[in-house]
């Protein structure tokens, strides 16, 4: 790898200046995607894996970021698992079946992965070529809970009430639906790292929905059994959306980093995970909209806050449809021109 | 005042058991409450007298909570300001003409109470009257940081990206807002207080959303001036949801007591406030459709976590619409039995 600087702040080597890169950065704020976007919907772009590494690598010609993150969705888990997901234009997802009792847990496969996800791996292997060992790639998937979330509500919420409430009513079948997506999940992720990806993110976007003691039942069980399950294959971040109350348990797991949102500060992470674990965050994605000038300020400060080592840069969330690209810029150099 | 629990949990006293109440109580999950919707529409529910007092009143003659709080809405100060506001059914708030510049700034008053915000105090004189000293009555605002959030936005949402942005690109104008809408709620709350209320609760629903410096600058300032105000006019409890981070800093204000969400433990709520504030809360409200029985079980283990003293049950959140009677009824039962 030309540029391992990703890999090695992983593994908490000391380096010259922290890597940097951006969750949902192959996306919605790049021309270049959107003129992809007006051509293919969706899953199409998911599923070609010329497009998917096409999108995967955009944002690095442009920005140069330390690592690539593979264009893709984390609904393709329950398309796998038998489970019809649609993407509406401005809706997001959409699942016309959601799952609601034992009876639809019993319909739910545990998927054969070559056969249903087959094309990840060839968009893994495009992307690498492309890449030419000049960063890291990573892979990803959801976290088994914001996956049930979506299963059961059936679309986006602000609450994922129906969700919680087959948990809290039907916890054994709950229970049930949850361990099947965890074996996909991991069958699913062992594959992608056989194709070529150099790291795996999973996504807990919904664990912050959860009270700490809901979220270790419902959520942290599964996330930990698929970091048991890869720690061998490939480094595994774990980032938990709101999960700030489960950070000193999660830096006791075999997680290589823990992202954080921007609702907590460098200092109490550092301070909750022991300084003994690579941070990655933490910037509001609504401050890449203040004034580039503004942005580097807030990048330098962040850097010193968290500290060079064990730490990767990044937001606190996803990139911001409506993001200005010299915001972006903004935000990378300011990672490049750290001292 | 017959049932003075409420009142003397605000003070620290020692007590048989904590009150109990529950945010959005007087609500769209009772069915008398659904029929008086079905006849009146939102603002002439809020602006009648009659009404408002007959929704506040009903919660408490079906499950006897320990205080009553006035059914009204936050948003009924940007509409006293000057700024329309429309409440669609299915849909939320509307702001039709969002702010979004200095001169929008400029074009929103700070009123006269009396003048604008009248009814409000009529509601509270006629709900005095019906609840006959029996127990409390709480009168709130939404914090200016929550105003400003549906004032920009225009309507809910996920991130609430337009009130953000407003506030980082155009900050001069941000807080020239924010003191508007200050100067409008400490009036507000004021004249409430002078109408009746006993206790008042700032709701700041959205401060969550913002990293924790962002929230002193945008928030926490603003609710603190609140605070000083009315400090000695009434107890002040502060609400603020995903505000785990502030929660320090709000224990050394002069607020009576602080809310919090259920993403905390009560063993870390206490420990970041240092055991020396009241605390309300935190049972997520989705909890609630658990059976009843398992209510109880964690209503009794929440109190005995958070410890019956200086100590308020209530939900982290509000109530939401389809939660069972019974469901309600074993959350505010488990309190009064608890031993």
């Amino acid at each position: 790898m030309k540029n391992d600087l990703f890999l090695r702040a992983l593994k908490g080597e000391i380096v010259g200046r922290p890597p940097v890169w951006m969750m949902r950065q192959a996306g919605r704020y790049l021309p270049e995607f959107i003129a992809i976007r007006e051509k293919y919907d969706f899953f199409t772009r998911c599923r070609t894996p010329e497009l998917a590494s096409e999108i995967t690598v955009q944002p690095i010609r442009r920005f140069g970021m330390d690592a690539a993150i593979l264009f893709s969705d984390i609904l393709v888990i329950p398309q796998a698992m038998n489970i019809e997901v649609q993407m509406k234009p401005n809706f997001g997802p959409y699942l016309p079946n959601p799952i609601r009792n034992q009876k639809d847990v019993d319909a739910v496969i545990v998927p054969d992965i070559d056969e249903t996800l087959g094309y990840v791996m060839e968009a893994i292997k495009v992307t690498k070529q492309m890449l030419n060992d000049e960063i890291p790639l990573i892979g990803f998937a959801g976290s088994p809970w914001t996956i049930l979330c979506y299963c059961v509500q059936g679309q986006g919420s602000k609450t994922f009430d129906k969700a919680k409430e087959f948990c809290f009513t039907q916890p054994i079948a709950a229970h049930i639906l949850l361990q099947k997506i965890t074996d996909t999940t991991i069958a699913y992720l062992k594959e992608k790292v056989k194709a070529g990806v150099d790291v795996v993110q999973i996504f807990d976007s919904w664990g912050g929905m959860l009270s700490p003691v809901d979220y270790q039942e419902f959520s942290w069980k599964y996330i930990n059994q698929i970091i048991e399950a890869l720690k061998d294959d490939a480094p595994v971040i774990a980032f938990g959306k709101g999960c700030w109350f489960a950070l000193e348990e999660m830096s006791n797991s075999n997680a290589a980093a823990l992202g954080v949102d921007w609702t907590i500060t460098p200092q109490i992470a550092r301070k909750l995970t022991g300084n003994k674990i690579t941070l990655q965050g933490n910037l509001d994605p609504t401050r890449l909209l203040s004034p580039p000038k503004e942005i580097k300020k807030l990048v330098t400060q962040m850097i010193t806050d968290f500290g060079k080592d064990k730490y990767i840069v990044n937001l606190g969330h996803g990139i911001l449809p409506n993001v200005p690209l010299d915001n972006v810029k903004a935000f990378i150099d300011a990672v490049k021109e750290y001292k």
